[in-house]
């Protein structure tokens, strides 16, 4: 064991990501250490300003390997010649939202499974301008590379919060003056675009197959459903925060 | 060639589908001939009383599959325990729509090469209930088995019409009475919400690398640009769809 512990493993808490939006998110933050860049030599990458400006910060990091070797490790992912692994606290513990004021909304993920989904969650909600994502530690996708990739480098400038019962948090939030709002296509749900989502408010939404949990649903001011208009049940769940999350900002807008 | 035309190979427009909600919207629609219909044995999807009425019309085709033989040929798959293979023409010729009437939406999709975002895209544009998509034949992603699974069967009730050149198709709906908005972030281009969707719109979407075609966006009437709250360039052109077209059933519904 003792061995072991003078050896440094890969640590828990390190992410891989690639592609040019998300290692420049990645690279310009200063959140996260930044472990390894691996750049395909001669690709396109190393012509991008940003990238070059940025790479100078982490000589010692940065590693240029050839093509054979390169396809062979990251042959099927869309690198776009650049793959960088960092490590982070990537999901914070909640503070206290008693002072903040004005319009402020934090998206409640629950039962949330498929990391497709998540990642775009976290990049529509960062272009919405939400102000943080609270998770529950037990019952949703948890933060992997999937989630980090397909978000596109959002994750970077979006406080993601992991809580151990959404329940308490929700009422913690409530005492904070949030109101809380259900995405859900419950009989006293309001349609989408008839609720007030200004000041400060949490939304919730749930995964596509269970949807809220019950008791997460029931501590909630109001409900907003999304009607449907065919036979299909149901946007995808992403789908369904983006139009929530614009409607949210339609309504900010126009105050 | 004699022998191999007397024995039926799998045609080009022979289509798969797993999975509850996907099975039911082609089983129920009367637009496709049903091949094969494989159930897993003992499986619960049998239990499904809508499956179960459905199946009766298709007791020639339908085959239950031993659980080895089944994970063999689908196991990486979702399938909640049933496939259907099924024929049909999912892409049609594009009528006139000079004699409709109201509120009727066209989406035109420029451009977008990525099998998931077709497929969500399918999936929202039938429950924000859009009357007709339409393709281009050379440059997008065309309609493979991934855009009607990830769809989850809303192809069946969204006609898809596939066109050779998009450019005179938005001049023919012009010419039909349509306005046609492309949701771009161009210099032109006015807030999502303060565009007029009521009445017959044609709205152009265009892939998230290399946006609509100069030519067509050209043609159209007016820019809608959803405005980025955060450092992320865009939203995924999925969600960015689901944005507008809700932002025009909401002021449908206000009307």
């Amino acid at each position: 064991m003792t061995n072991n512990s003078a050896k440094p493993k890969v640590r828990k808490d390190t992410y891989q990501i690639f592609g040019i939006n998300g290692v420049l998110s990645v690279l310009k933050s200063k959140n996260y250490q930044v472990q390894t860049i691996e750049i395909l030599e001669k690709s396109h990458v190393i012509r991008n300003p940003e990238v070059r400006e940025l790479l100078k910060n982490y000589i010692s990091q940065t590693r240029y390997i050839n093509h054979d070797t390169f396809y062979r490790k990251y042959g099927e992912k869309r690198t776009q010649g650049i793959v960088v692994l960092f490590s982070g606290d990537l999901a914070k513990t909640l503070p206290s939202f008693k002072k903040v004021e004005g319009n402020y909304c934090l998206l409640i993920v629950d039962n949330v499974t498929d990391p497709q989904n998540f990642g775009q969650i976290i990049r529509t909600a960062e272009c919405a301008g939400i102000n943080g994502i609270i998770i529950s530690e037990r019952n949703s996708v948890g933060i992997t590379d999937t989630v980090l990739q397909v978000s596109q480098g959002a994750f970077c400038n979006m406080p993601i919060y992991s809580v151990t019962n959404l329940n308490q948090t929700l009422s913690q939030l409530k005492e904070d003056d949030f109101w809380a709002i259900a995405v859900e296509n419950g009989i006293e749900a309001k349609q989408w675009d008839q609720i007030d989502y200004k000041g400060k408010v949490a939304i919730v939404i749930g995964s596509e197959g269970q949807g809220i949990k019950p008791l997460v649903l029931k501590s909630c001011d109001f409900q907003a459903t999304i009607p449907m208009q065919g036979d299909t049940s149901s946007l995808n769940v992403s789908a369904a925060t983006a139009v929530v999350l614009f409607e949210r900002l339609r309504q900010i807008k126009s105050e």
